[in-house]
C-alpha cells in the first residue's frame, strides 16, 4: 500500500488554488538541489576516456581537476542547470507552481544561475555566500558536460558552494508552502547537506507535504545505498530514479527485483530506462510506459530531471500515476531533442497536443 | 578591375604549405575584432520592442544597459562569439589555418573567450586587460542576443574592453603571417581602435597580405560611411556585407545600383541578402549564389560571419569567387540550424559532401 497521501494519487482530487511564483501562495513543488551552471561540449569516446571520467555518470571533482578538464575541452556552451533546478524549470514551463533552494556565490556564474532560474519562473530563495569570506576560490557549482556523439552525457561536477548548504539555510516559510518537497540525491554527501535535506523533510511533514528524492546517480546511490533505504522507509512518498540506481539501491540482481522491492516499500516508485521508457508502480502493479518519440536525440543531458518535471506536474495536478509518467516523458523527449537541460519549446503546448494536459 | 592579388582569385594558384596554428608558419586568415561572450534568449516580438531595441540590428550600449536588457530577458544561454572570432572559428573548423586579434579582460568571460577560440583551433594573440586597473567595471565585452520565432536576432552589445584595444595591440608578427588579414567594421568606432586596424592594414600591405573588410551593420555603416569608402578606395580589397549594409555604404537607392558601384571600386565584393543567397562581383559580372537549403531556420546569429568565413577559406585555396559564395552559403545554412554562432557539425564532411571541397 502506498504511503502517498491520496489526495495526490485519486483522480477525485479537489482543485486547489493554482499558485503563481512569488505570491507567497501555496506551491506545487519546492526542489532543494545543488545550483549548477552548466559547461556542455562534445566530445569523442577518446576524448571522454583520456579526462578519465566514466561514460554516462557523474564523478564529483574538485576545482583543479574541473579546470584541467575544461583546458582540454573543445568550444563550450554555458547554461544554468543542476538537477533539482532543472526539474523545477520543468514544473514552471508546464504552468505549475515552482520554489527552488540552493546555494550559490556571489560571483558571475551565481548571478546567471540566479537570472535563469528567475526568469524561467521559479521562485528562487538563494542561499547566498558572500565572497570575501575565504570561499571566493570555491564559487558557484560548475558541471562540465561531455556530450558523446551517442547523445550521452558524462559529467565532471564541480560542486562549489552549493554542499556548504546547511540547516539554517533551508526557509521554513517556502518548503512549508511545498505540496511535494523534491530533494536532490546529491546533496546527501556533505554532512551539513545531509542536514539541511532533514531539515527541508521535517518542515514538509509540519506541514503536510509529500517529500520526493531523486537517486541522482548511481555513485551517489552506492555511496549512501543504507541511508537512501532508511530514509525511504520513513520519510520518502515518491522516488525517482534510472534502472541501475535501484537496482543498486535494493541491492538486487534485476530490474523486475528492484521494481519488486520498491512495491514493497509501498513509495510510489517512478523508474526510467533511457528509450525504453519508465515504469512506474500502481495500485493495480507495475506499469510501463513508452518513451516519447524523439527526431534526433541530440543530448540526453536533463533526460531524468524533465522526466520527474512532468511527473511531479502531474502529481500535483491530478494525473494518475500512469498519467504522470506519460507526462513525464513527454518532457524528457523534449529536452534530449536539444543540446542542454532545461526546456526550449513551450512544454504546455507540447502536453495539450499530444493530449496530456486537461484544461 | 579588381585589385585582388591574382594568386588569390587565379584558379592555377599554387599549392601552398597549409600552416597549422601555433607553429608560427603561414596563416590564411588572421582576424581583428572584438572578442565577445554572447548571452542568447528567446524573445517575442513585444519583448524586444520592450527593450527599445531595433530589430535585426545590433545596437551598442553600456554597462547599465545591458544588465537591465540582461534582467528583462529570459533563460539565457551563453556562448563564444564576437564577428570575427565566429568567422575564424569558421575558418578553422573548415580546415584553413586562422588567427585572431581581440582584447579581453582578465574576467570570467575572458577566460571562456580564451577557452573556447583556442579550442576552435585558432591561434589567439589576446591583449589582456588586467584587472586593477581601473577597468574591472568594464570588463570582457559581452552581446545579448534576443532570438526571435522567426529566427531573426536582435542584438545588444556592450563591447567592454575590446575597443580599447590600440596600435600597441597588434602582434606585427601574427598579422604579418596572415595571406589575408578581416577586418571588423564594428571596431571603428572608437579612435585607438580604429588606429589599430589602420596598423594591421599597414603591416599586412607591408607583407603582400590583401585586407578584407566586414561592414558589420547598417547603423555601423551609416556613423562611419565617409570613412569606410576612403578606406574602400585605398587599403581594402575583399568587402562583405549585406544588402542594406551595402546600400547604405554606397548611399543609392537599389542592390542593383550598389553592386554596380562596388564593382566600380574594383573590390572582390561578396553582398548578403538572408534567404535569397549571395551576390558576388567577378571578372565576368555580378553573379547570384543561393542559400544553402536549412530544414529549420533556429537562429541567424553568425549567418554573415559564417558566410564570411566559406569565402575567406574558399579565397586562401584556390576557389574562383563564386565557389568562395557557395562555401561562405554552406557554412552559413550550418550556424543558423542551431543556437549560437559557431559551427557545431563537421564543415568540412559538410562540404565535402555537397563536393565543395577538393582534397
Amino acid at each position: 500500500m502506498s504511503r502517498v497521501p491520496s489526495r495526490l494519487v485519486s483522480s477525485e482530487q479537489p482543485e486547489r488554488p493554482h499558485a503563481s511564483a512569488g505570491t507567497g501562495g501555496a506551491l506545487d513543488v519546492v526542489g532543494i538541489g545543488s545550483p549548477l551552471v552548466d559547461v556542455l561540449s562534445s566530445a569523442s569516446d577518446a576524448e571522454i576516456e583520456r579526462t578519465g571520467l566514466v561514460k554516462g555518470t557523474m564523478t564529483l571533482v574538485d576545482l583543479a581537476r574541473a579546470e584541467s578538464i575544461y583546458e582540454a575541452l573543445g568550444p563550450t556552451v554555458e547554461a544554468s542547470g543542476g538537477s533539482a533546478a532543472n526539474t523545477m524549470a520543468g514544473v514552471a514551463a508546464l504552468g505549475g507552481a515552482a520554489g527552488f533552494v540552493g546555494k550559490v556565490a556571489d560571483d558571475p556564474l551565481g548571478r546567471v544561475f540566479t537570472h535563469d532560474i528567475g526568469a524561467a519562473g521559479v521562485e528562487f530563495h538563494p542561499a547566498v555566500e558572500k565572497t570575501g569570506q575565504g570561499l571566493e576560490a570555491v564559487g558557484t557549482g560548475r558541471c562540465l558536460v561531455l556530450v558523446g556523439s551517442d547523445a550521452e552525457r558524462t559529467m565532471a561536477t564541480h560542486l562549489g558552494v552549493a554542499t556548504t548548504i546547511s540547516p539554517s539555510d533551508i526557509p521554513a516559510d517556502l518548503v512549508a508552502r511545498g505540496q511535494i518537497v523534491y530533494l536532490e540525491g546529491y546533496l546527501w554527501d556533505l554532512p551539513p547537506a545531509k542536514e539541511a535535506l532533514r531539515r527541508a523533510i521535517e518542515v514538509c511533514h509540519d506541514n503536510d507535504g509529500s517529500v520526493a528524492l531523486s537517486l541522482s546517480d548511481p555513485f551517489c546511490v552506492e555511496r549512501h545505498q543504507r541511508e537512501f533505504l532508511d530514509l525511504l522507509l520513513d520519510e520518502v512518498d515518491v522516488l525517482f530514479g534510472n534502472e541501475e540506481e535501484v537496482i543498486m539501491l535494493f541491492g538486487v540482481g534485476s530490474f523486475d527485483m528492484a521494481l519488486e522491492a520498491g512495491e514493497e516499500t509501498g513509495l510510489l516508485v517512478a523508474a526510467t530506462r533511457g528509450a525504453a521508457g519508465s515504469v512506474v508502480t500502481t495500485a493495480a502493479g507495475p506499469v510501463s510506459v513508452p518513451a516519447a518519440p524523439v527526431d534526433r536525440v541530440v543530448d540526453t543531458t536533463g533526460a531524468g530531471d524533465l522526466y520527474a518535471a512532468g511527473f511531479l506536474f502531474g502529481l500535483t495536478h491530478g494525473v494518475d500515476p500512469t498519467g504522470c509518467a506519460r507526462l513525464g516523458a513527454l518532457c524528457a523527449g523534449e529536452v534530449i531533442g536539444h543540446l542542454g537541460a532545461r526546456p526550449q519549446t513551450d512544454l504546455v503546448a507540447l502536453a495539450n497536443s499530444a493530449g496530456l494536459m486537461e484544461s
